[in-house]
């Protein structure tokens, strides 16, 4: 699959001009992050928890406590939306209506699973580990079974998603860019 | 008020030791940040969306287009939820289960209400402004009576709020520490 079919509820309508639902871009803004933002409603209430994850092809991986409320909370529903973004610039306009920020950003909806069988198992945390730190995995001391256990992880199939990506310079009123004003971008990170 | 009662809703059960729920703790974490996840339920499901933020008192201020999809579903609920994190550090253990991040986050729970009256609105567009660069406002072109009403102005006034702090080094099984493998903290950003 090259894009991600656009619905009513992956399609971005404001900055529409900034959207894509191109696989690979996707991909890429998941795999330069590490927290993912992920949404659940507990009590009626929406609520937003960052999660360390790591994707796998068209999946992401998340572990946690087995008592984790989100995670139970997930696999009740049996789906999930999860965010990520980078802010990459401040953009300091002549206007306050102009002034934005740089970013690339990703909301992704999906289904969860528990992955319970023992290789799959392994193999998330396989991922996790190299996500987070490239060859860890082999030097570091073997999981036991009692931590094997304790851990309790969800993969979210990605069904639908969309980005937006802002990467260009101020765009002020025309009128605006005589005034004598400094305008530019201010890098984060 | 010093912090937040304990409820249902805000009380953090996994890696309790870690909560807070001091209210100057958690404007600290608030002040630090840029980009809040804020949470509503479209068609059912929970999404998470970032948006800049300031904080000004108790209240947390957001602004958008008049026809955003996601302040205009808060203002339809009149509660909405907000979390901020700042990822501090990658914690690597010597076991892939004592893997973790040093982090500060918040979540907030609150109430929205529209912002309309003209010199509240002026006051929270000059709070944005000072948060994203102090002096900022007193040097731009003025705002035009257009893009002051193209502008949607969210105010959420914080009900209840938890804060999460992990800012310690590698916490190992006592028997690893012997093992033969690199463990210590990467520092983010």
């Amino acid at each position: 699959m090259k894009a991600y079919e656009k619905s009513k509820l992956n399609t971005v309508k404001r900055g529409a001009n900034r959207a894509t639902y191109d696989v690979e871009k996707i991909n890429n803004i998941l795999d330069a992050g590490f927290i993912g933002y992920v949404s659940y409603t507990y009590q009626g209430k929406a609520i937003a928890i960052p999660m360390a994850y790591c994707r796998r092809d068209n999946t992401i991986i998340l572990h946690g406590s087995n008592a984790n409320r989100m995670l139970t909370s997930l696999l009740a529903v049996k789906e999930m939306s999860m965010t990520v973004m980078h802010l990459d610039a401040l953009v300091m306009a002549r206007s306050g209506f102009h002034h934005s920020v740089n970013y690339r950003s990703v909301t992704l909806f999906g289904t969860a699973k528990k992955i319970e069988e023992t290789t799959d198992k392994n193999a998330a945390f396989l991922c996790f580990m190299e996500h987070m730190m490239k060859g860890r995995w082999d030097g570091i001391r073997e999981m036991s079974q009692q931590e094997f256990d304790r851990t309790l992880v969800v993969e979210m199939t990605i069904e639908t998603a969309s980005a937006k990506i802002r990467d260009v310079g101020v765009a002020d009123e025309p009128e605006d860019y005589e005034l004598d004003v400094w305008a530019g971008l201010i890098p984060i990170k």
